[in-house]
């Protein structure tokens, strides 16, 4: 008995499934105990779908998904409807599901996971977050024994690889960004790479395998993206020696009680790991209590990678049907709700353009005392109407920091705030 | 009904695990399903034991792993017996099983895992490779359906930290191996770490699940240590823009007929993440066909990060036990077997302290056409007496190399052969 796929979606992902069932056929049955079969292909317009058996397709996604004879369905359209109703369909009538969907995930992850539960049936994601990096499976299953205190991701290929190209060409964001265009890293439209949504969406999935809260939506992240990075901050980065990295930050609160969940550009130490990260590379690093520090590292995006990624849950769902069993998600919840970003603690590097005078810096210290924000070190470059004090603040509530820069930005001894960006500290 | 685990060995890991199970008894409750109680542990001597319920301990590991109550038998003693004899008995009476074993797995892994295939119950490992780093469940689940073509790891911390110290501070092999062992990095008795055993056990885990072939045992990886790298090696990778990691290097032939298993030192290019992996660290690169690369960091070594990775697959196989299914592992075997590393194809880097005569390099070139070896570059440093020829060779089966480097040596021409090492290289 066959285990049979209904594959919703036809594009560049669901393609390259379809091509990969074939060629590892035998490999696939082998791992899984039954042979693996697609048994239909929903898609927009039939005439459209290439590459694919033409028997297959269909237009009618809703009767496919229902279909008796399909075990597994598995969605690669994007987007939220009609990927939702499709998937609660599924669901509906027992069928087990894997899908690459992060805004569907990060936007309503919830409503599908307690579906699942309902029906006894798997909802699989992998290729959501990271492309091909084994990374969610990893958090939920290896980590289970563990206790995730922080999550920081390069989880943007666009934007690591724009990044990049400013910190080992010195060009500025434009430039870079419409080489990464050239090359077909970033889309006609950057949008959604470049102002954070998409790191934002996975940062909501992140944080809630990490910390079991199923509280977290992609409306709850902090979201900050790179097209305010300049020439000037990568500069002032290095002078530190740091890079400029997007990140998504999922974070436990020193209580306990809530998590942080942010995405936006952070100053890091170049010997940490997630520095190396080059290109359009995606890396996860990831601190538990017992496991340490841990990074998975690997391409985020692409066709192959994605497909690879769904082609590994296909296995693992349709071994768990074979041997009638589920892994439910979201069932014992901790509860943990997300903290403003204003209570988020953060550090934070400024750079001032100021006059060389007497009592600049004195008058610079004051306003961060007043907000009771200190000061980690300060250092004074050049000199005279060319002179810029440079700040790292210590970790502060985010609000407090913000205020001290917009005080400083109000004062007339300082002539322009000419960096703002937040400071990712470590422990030893 | 709680889940029953016997315990077997309660030295730093298993007193960590003892410790976590305590501490994380609800989560881990609400993760499984169903509560984990430790139902005994068996030790050498009980008046050794610390920090546990003394009622639970016991000498008689056989009388343990049998009883009848007993779910699951966690192993942390290590070495070959008795542990190989009670993990046999524990599987033969219907138990899961959970070990850290590297030795023993490297050696008999295949009896371990027909026994568990053939009883039906799992044998799960993860905490024998690269410590806490989720890495073979990834490798075995999440690329079930992807073709692994290469792994390398950096998967022995102690001769990371003395390659790291060496590389950062030029210090000597000694020097450096002194350091590592008062910081406790290393054992009084490194030679299991330094020679390269150690690695040697884990290359061939990684081996036999990456290319699904049981076949390969520590005996079948060639096998060469840190303890002949020396200073001059390091300056002459820093030249050429390297860093000297001790790798465990599992590589799919050309033809695919069979795979290459071995450890030794490499040049690597310092931009390749692998070559910013510090201290102790470990870190495994894996190229798929259809992921791509993949790596997984984290902390290699230590009493809780083993401990955690022991209690992620304590979660693992008490859920498929609960379910009443489980993982087996080697029923499908490629058959793929080990070549010989003379004919493993790899790169050489090789440094000639020559007198600075004409002629010398047509010399040399000679007898590098002698064993159809190419020259990828060459270099000279130093003049007169003192000159130095770099040459690094285009890829070539190892055994031509080593004949190449023999017969340089014995050239009267060649005052000494300085450093010979192994270079890796990288397509795009």
């Amino acid at each position: 008995m066959a285990m049979k796929v209904a594959l919703l979606g036809c594009g560049v992902v669901g393609s390259q499934v379809v091509h990969l069932v074939d060629e590892q056929s035998e490999e696939l049955a082998a791992r899984i105990g039954t042979p693996i079969e697609i048994g239909g292909i929903a898609v927009r317009r039939i005439d459209r779908a290439r590459g694919v058996d033409p028997s297959l397709l269909t237009t009618d996604a809703m009767a496919l998904v229902t279909r008796p004879d399909i075990d597994v369905v598995v969605e690669v359209i994007g987007g939220i409807e009609p990927a939702r109703s499709l998937i609660l369909a599924a669901i509906g009538a027992g069928k087990s599901v894997v899908t690459a969907n992060k805004a569907l995930l990060a936007e309503d992850g919830q409503t599908l996971h307690a579906a699942a539960r309902e029906a006894g049936v798997d909802l699989y994601y992998e290729a959501s977050v990271a492309g091909a990096i084994p990374l969610l499976r990893p958090l939920r299953d290896s980590l289970a024994g563990d206790r995730v205190n922080r999550v920081l991701g390069i989880v943007n290929g666009t934007t690591n690889y724009i990044l990049d190209r400013m910190d080992s060409q010195g060009a500025g964001f434009t430039e870079s960004l419409e080489e990464a265009q050239a090359l077909g890293y970033a889309e006609a439209d950057p949008t959604a790479d470049v102002e954070g949504f998409d790191a934002a969406a996975k940062a909501a999935i992140l944080a809630r395998l990490a910390f079991h809260t199923q509280r977290v939506t992609a409306a709850d992240v902090h979201r900050e993206g790179i097209t305010g990075v300049t020439a000037a901050d990568i500069a002032s980065a290095k002078a530190m020696g740091c890079v400029v990295k997007l990140l998504a930050i999922c974070q436990r609160s020193e209580d306990d009680k809530s998590v942080g969940v942010r995405v936006h550009p952070v100053m890091l130490p170049v010997e940490h790991p997630l520095a190396s990260v080059k290109e359009a590379y995606n890396a996860v690093f990831v601190e538990a209590a017992s496991a340490g520090r841990l990074m998975f590292y690997g391409a985020g995006a692409g066709g192959t990678p994605t497909a690879s990624a769904v082609l590994g849950d296909m296995v693992a769902v349709a071994r768990n049907r074979l041997a009638g069993t589920s892994v439910a998600e979201g069932g014992h919840d901790t509860g943990l709700a997300v903290h403003d970003m204003g209570e988020t603690i953060t550090s934070y590097h400024v750079a001032l353009d100021v006059a060389d005078r007497p009592g600049v810096l004195s008058k610079v210290a004051e306003i961060f005392a007043r907000h009771q924000v200190s000061i980690k070190n300060v250092r004074q470059e050049g000199r005279g109407e060319d002179a810029q004090l440079v700040l790292v603040s210590h970790p502060a509530p985010d609000a407090a920091l913000s205020r001290t820069v917009d005080d400083l930005r109000g004062h007339d001894m300082v002539r322009e705030v000419a960096s703002v960006m937040r400071v990712e500290t470590f422990s030893d």
